[in-house]
């Protein structure tokens, strides 16, 4: 078979910061799928458009090959609840949220039934974690009998009965976007706007949500570190859902400091049922809850309070009955780690700096996380904050308790947490803003 | 066993515009050649250098890590010839020449014999052709019997014997080299001067010449198509040389024409003989006598006057020796191409440009050279040219003849010509200069 283009071109157009075309790409993404283009090919190419970048116009097309490489989903059968929204084609609407990864960022969990609450389908297709951010389906495993897999027959009458699905991404969407990731992770060039950004929105074009709020995080837990490229990351995606006619917006939000007081496992879906409860720390609830209104008003919700179905209980019956339509007890005792240590504050002062990608190394060397794929969690592992920045704090007081099953980890933890924890005089005000920036 | 470091941070530090620490130069190649490093990484590492570039000093690391791969050469133990010239250690002097290759570029053929008319051993390592530029190798298989494989030793005895070889390089120089060049080839990496440079200056060194005369190719023929570019890379390549103990000297030439009237296999030779016996266009002479001078001076050789040699028949003598050291015969009928198709003058005039990539390409596409490693070349096969530039032509006038013996090449050649001939008004002239400038 003779191929349309040859992938040394290809390379060399972007090589020499030449526009990619529409056919070019196509046949790309196609070629490296049939195995025509290989692995050190691709990869070359990969580190060009990392240094040299893509146009919004091949951003699109890149994002469009890699949705056609797979099969796309589709939820207009799903019926309206009765006296509930309904999409303009008269299904029940949709909405979905991404966030771009932080630390102690459990938001998933209380958002996705707090948002079903209104009468809109929430198809959550998650991940598991690799590195130092947790994955939602990592910490959903904590709960006895929780499982991850749903066919996509499954995942219809729970959209349909429920509302909220947090389930695994099936293999089918955007398969390119897999292998490729796969191979940037080895190669240096994750950190690609462009790749990030039609990685992300492939997969959520394909999912077939009609609304997506997206939650890009900023700050030193987060994969992007200043504003500046959040900001060009959040635009590039807007752009992508928008153009595909996916109703989309972005919040910049802060992971300079962990979300809430845990990170970890069994630990954070124990915050996230305290906010379902109507509790749980200021900054969980307020995300949960700004990002709540977001997905309603971008499914074409007038009118919702969110925050009060978190205080009446609405969000608590949506929660167990996801969780119990997907194997799990709800009320359950979650696991608990074997194994504490407790970190003391070092000074007396006001703590204003609590670093949340020590805190994200510490939780994944603890076992919250992987460095594999195929490493196992553990469920009990992590970080329990006793202090957010803001707090005045007395020398020998604790600050953190570290949980593992594995003692021996405590020394690796302890390393990571060195420089976490900045200690300022009394007077002294941390600088916070959780919600940085909207971009629509 | 722990790897010293780790292949990502290595792309990471290129990829972000670092300086690589010599250990992890040294790390890189060594990890590769044990296939730690991948070859996704690797490519992505090229992509990051050929757009980031590397430091004098990163490069000489680089270089000295591609030698430590392999085997080195060590050509102290040839005795001088009676009464002639000898290097500081009492041997007798080395002295080699590399061309970055281009179309016609024979050069290699008459200068190796001329050089050692003079009392100095010229160890002349060659490759094959790939792509538009032919191989000195392709070119001297023409010859009936002959061969390019020598053991060490053989080439060791021909060096003291009749002065000069030309042969295959062995796979033990650089090896790291090798296989690199390999992957930047399908990767667009190949046009980085950090790594041209190092690739060349790797095999150079390893081969343990005493003196290197660099010809470095200019023009729309050539793998540097500006001036600019040729001088980095001469530099460069100098500065290497030099601080390898090497004796370098690099000369930039023209090569927007073809060298002399041939471009081929066995007509390159059948032309590299006449420059042997005294005669052969005016170019090839002028390029070989000035490459002789430059290496019998860097060689330590006094006033010796190589013209004469040509004029007298030394060089011939020594070339006839050479030939028959490898098994050929000097005196043999060269192959003929089978078939031949004639390109005319379309216009009068002066001509003042013959395209020296056309050329190439449609030489290499009559069969002269190859698309593939494994691919066959055809002895008889290449352009013969009837013009040069500066010659006053009328229209209809024999321009060049085409040879192969697969006539169904000749439309793909002359489509490759379409636009290389340039007529322009009687009275003009064609810019001219061989050799633009020496870099020692």
């Amino acid at each position: 078979m003779t191929e349309q283009f040859d992938a040394v071109d290809v390379i060399r157009t972007k090589r020499d910061r030449g526009v990619l075309s529409a056919e070019q790409i196509a046949w790309t993404i196609d070629a490296y799928t049939r195995g025509v283009i290989a692995e050190e090919q691709m990869s070359a190419l990969n580190m060009a458009i990392l240094l040299n970048g893509m146009n919004r116009s091949e951003i699109a097309q890149w994002t469009a090959a890699m949705i056609a490489s797979g099969e796309r989903m589709d939820f207009s059968a799903l019926r309206p609840v009765p006296g509930g929204p309904a999409s303009a084609s008269g299904s029940k609407p949709t909405a979905d949220k991404h966030s771009t990864g932080g630390v102690g960022d459990k938001i998933t969990l209380p958002l996705a039934p707090l948002v079903a609450v209104f009468g809109v389908a929430v198809p959550q297709l998650s991940g598991r974690g690799l590195g130092h951010t947790g994955g939602t389906l990592d910490k959903l495993e904590a709960i006895p009998g929780w499982r991850a897999a749903l066919s996509n027959d499954e995942m219809m009458d729970q959209l349909q009965d429920v509302g909220a699905v947090i389930c695994a991404a099936g293999s089918g969407l955007a398969p390119a976007d897999k292998r490729l990731y796969a191979l940037r992770d080895v190669t240096g060039t994750v950190e690609a706007i462009p790749l990030i950004a039609s990685s992300i929105m492939s997969k959520k074009i394909a999912e077939g949500t009609g609304a997506l709020v997206l939650d890009v995080k900023v700050g030193s837990g987060a994969f992007m570190k200043d504003v500046a490229q959040a900001r060009e990351l959040a635009e590039t995606m807007v752009a992508l859902g928008t153009d595909a006619g996916v109703k989309t917006v972005a919040l910049l939000t802060d992971m300079n400091t962990p979300l809430g007081l845990t990170a970890g496992n069994a630990i954070e879906v124990e915050e996230s049922v305290e906010v379902l409860a109507g509790g749980g720390p200021e900054d969980v609830v307020e995300l949960t809850v700004r990002l709540a209104e977001e997905m309603l008003e971008a499914a074409g919700v007038r009118g919702a309070d969110p925050a009060a179905a978190l205080k009446d209980g609405r969000a608590m019956d949506a929660w167990n009955r996801m969780i119990e339509a997907q194997g799990g007890d709800p009320r359950a005792t979650l696991p608990v780690a074997k194994e504490s240590e407790v970190i003391y504050a070092p000074a007396d002062g006001v703590l204003v700096g609590m670093d949340a990608l020590s805190v994200g190394v510490a939780a994944w060397r603890l076992g919250a996380g992987r460095a594999r794929k195929e490493d196992q969690v553990q469920a009990g592992a992590g970080v329990r904050l006793h202090a957010k920045p803001g707090a005045l704090v007395r020398a020998g007081e604790p600050l953190m308790t570290l949980l593992t099953d594995t003692p021996e980890k405590f020394d690796r933890a302890k390393e990571a947490l060195a420089d976490a924890v900045t200690i300022a005089p009394e007077g002294s005000r941390p600088a916070q803003q959780l919600i940085i920036d909207r971009i629509a």
